[in-house]
């Protein structure tokens, strides 16, 4: 499929490029050419400029064209468990009602609750997932069914998975291109026994392969490891060589000096998830501090049992006005600062290279962000109003490896949403009614 | 207009009323019966039941009425100024962007962008507003035209307004019924002198009237009118009498216990607007202890020069989200308890007292929750899911005064949004252009 699209804000997110009116050419999975119209004026006249037959030209009707949001840290089927237990601290509710829940999960309903955070994801923009879940094959094929851009990521722990089966699930993801990659991990350093977690290193070695886990999200695990190894999770993660090839982790809530620097020292990715942890009371993460030591964060929603929704807006906004609370200072970060946690870093934290920017030769992964409506008005500064104004309300069009697979409200997953919720409803009423849970 | 709204799910947000399925019945302004399905089967086969001829039967297809959002402290027309200053604290961005700005307003431009706030009200289901800004016959315009419901409130200042003014729009606007209504305020005890402020409350007396103002959003605001006058700004009010006749406060971020005392005993409304506190970085309020002092609490969206936009979904989540942080617990406050606050604690804020619930005899002001959409899916707890995964594009319809004025992402407001946003980038163009704000 060759796509057109014209008539267009763009924000490439490359460095240095501001925002201007162009187009955007894409060929089957890939962009081809980013024009400003000017210089397509230009190019247009010469001779040898090739002509391509469109297969569709959209106008984009002055709305602005950007990358996709990538969710760096998510559990999709979690949406099973939205609003089913809130108001609980994180220990709690893992144990009394995530876990309970999850001994009664198949790989059938992973799939199907991955198929409903799918949708949820192209509503609110989001173009690439960083999963860590049971049954990744079930995230995996409601994946490559809708359309959806994922990388996997091991949740080791002592209770599932072996090492020998995340071994075989890296060589079968990473082997062909295609929507679908694998990351090593684990759960978290409280899930996981220390022999276990060598194992992990010594496959990350074995590989040359990063590594990712939830880390220091609660100020409770980070005493626990202490008192444990004499060592807070990332100091000791580093000291098992975990991090040789480098990799990232979730939340790093209570975070010292010392922790910041084994990510700066190893290049680790920090992925924040200022909506959970709000909810959960866990804490907020310093932003800015991890900026200003030049450790790049990226940003995630969690799953939909914690957050309780899978909404990058939200993510955006909080990820400003929690740090600016906590440093007490209303010019805390930036929009655009922040507008790149959500796109361009996330990429490089998933190791998505190729859908950090709008280039040509990256892949078409990207979204129309609908200004014709009162909360994009008057434009002042248009990173600003994203950030700090912006809702999935405003996501006019979701495109995925060159298809679109959401516009005007509308999906494009080869099955009707509809659909989707009926099934997940019947899933939902058959674990829970007469559970206790 | 006789308007039957069949087929949905309904929270009337009366005490003890779970949610259920059944009917609302509109003629003209009222709603005239709210029955479940059963108490309809019941009813229609009685003989004296009264036949209606309808106007309009919508089919709801199971989604979820409720009373609209009250938007208990706005300031309309400062969408003028969104995304134009953002990062700095509150008295720099006051003086060095918003005054000079405000300097060059005239009743024309707080009309046109008063009304581009009324489409952002609308698409994130506020059917009443609560406002306070220069030239509220401008605000008092753009709600009339386009069907609003309206509480204006003076800002009196040393700077704007009158005593002399203020007590002839007070007897202007109240003197019938509409859409628009008017209560006594001033702008916040740092802005006005105390002869002013004295002015105010015999005013207050001479009406019996409750007055509001903005109040201890930020420690430098409590610090110094502690070393001026010896008080905390709440406190410093009540020795002037200003609230023997009741009213309220915006933001309340630093109260001590006195402050709550004040409150408590003279029975005022607190009027939280996390969204802005935590993007000025001037802190999060106290909210359960409020309501363990059983002091009533609503939420406003305060202006969009601030926060940057008007959406009561991000405001709840927030109002959970922060005071989970406050009180570093994850249970801190309940969904339902933020429900109330969004709409019937807003209407009693604001004196809207036939607003706050659906009921025979209230006015219809009410929006329609679409369910259908993967945010909202499964459906463990419709409460939860609105208040912790609900955004604006839940928004299927905002009804005001027995009128529909969104419906399924269209205004019907007598003016196309087009226009509205082609007048206001106007404006903005003129008043911006080299002026070096």
């Amino acid at each position: 499929m060759n796509i057109r699209l014209y008539n267009a804000h763009i924000l490439t997110m490359e460095k240095d490029r501001e925002i201007f009116k162009g187009e955007v050419w894409i060929k089957n999975e890939k962009i081809v050419y980013v024009p400003d119209e000017e210089e397509l004026q230009r190019e247009l006249n010469t001779e040898d400029f090739p002509k391509i037959s469109w297969d569709r030209e959209i106008d984009c009707e002055g709305n602005l064209l950007m990358p996709g949001f990538k969710n760096a840290h998510t559990h999709s089927a979690m949406t099973l468990m939205r609003s089913l237990a809130d108001g609980m601290p994180l220990d709690k509710w893992l144990n009394e009602k995530i876990f309970p829940v999850e001994e009664k999960l198949t790989e059938e309903e992973v799939y199907q609750f991955a198929k409903l955070a799918i949708l949820e994801y192209l509503s609110s923009g989001i173009t690439s997932i960083f999963d860590m879940y049971l049954f990744p094959e079930g995230t995996a094929r409601a994946c490559m069914e809708t359309g959806m851009r994922c990388v996997l990521v091991s949740g080791l722990n002592d209770f599932v998975f072996s090492i020998d089966e995340i071994e075989e699930k890296y060589n079968k993801w990473n082997q062909k291109k295609s929507l679908i990659s694998y990351k090593l991990g684990c759960h978290a350093e409280y899930t996981c026994s220390k022999e276990l977690l060598m194992k992990l290193s010594a496959l990350a070695h074995k590989y040359r392969a990063p590594v990712y886990m939830h880390m220091s999200e609660t100020a409770k695990e980070v005493r626990e490891c202490v008192n444990k190894y004499g060592m807070t999770p990332a100091v000791f993660m580093d000291s098992l060589g975990m991090f040789d090839y480098g990799g990232g982790a979730y939340h790093c809530v209570h975070f010292n000096n010392e922790d910041m620097d084994v990510f700066r020292r190893r290049r680790l990715h920090v992925i924040t998830n200022p909506g959970s942890n709000a909810k959960l009371a866990s804490g907020v993460a310093p932003i800015k501090d991890f900026l200003e030591k030049k450790i790049p964060v990226a940003i995630g929603t969690d799953g939909a049992a914690s957050n309780n929704c899978l909404d990058m807006f939200r993510e955006m906004f909080l990820v400003a006005g929690l740090s600016n609370l906590r440093e007490m200072d209303a010019a805390s970060l930036d929009a655009m600062e922040i507008l790149q946690m959500a796109t361009a870093n996330g990429a490089k934290a998933m190791g998505l290279t190729k859908a950090d920017v709008l280039a040509k030769g990256k892949l078409a992964d990207l979204i129309m962000i609908d200004l014709h409506q009162p909360n994009m008005q008057p434009i002042h500064n248009m990173a600003k109003n994203i950030v700090y104004s912006g809702s999935k309300s405003n996501v006019k069009m979701t495109m995925i490896n060159g298809k679109i697979l959401y516009h005007k409200g509308e999906y494009y997953v080869g099955e009707s949403p509809a659909e989707i919720y009926k099934t997940c409803e019947r899933i939902a009423k058959r674990i829970f009614e007469g559970s206790g849970i």
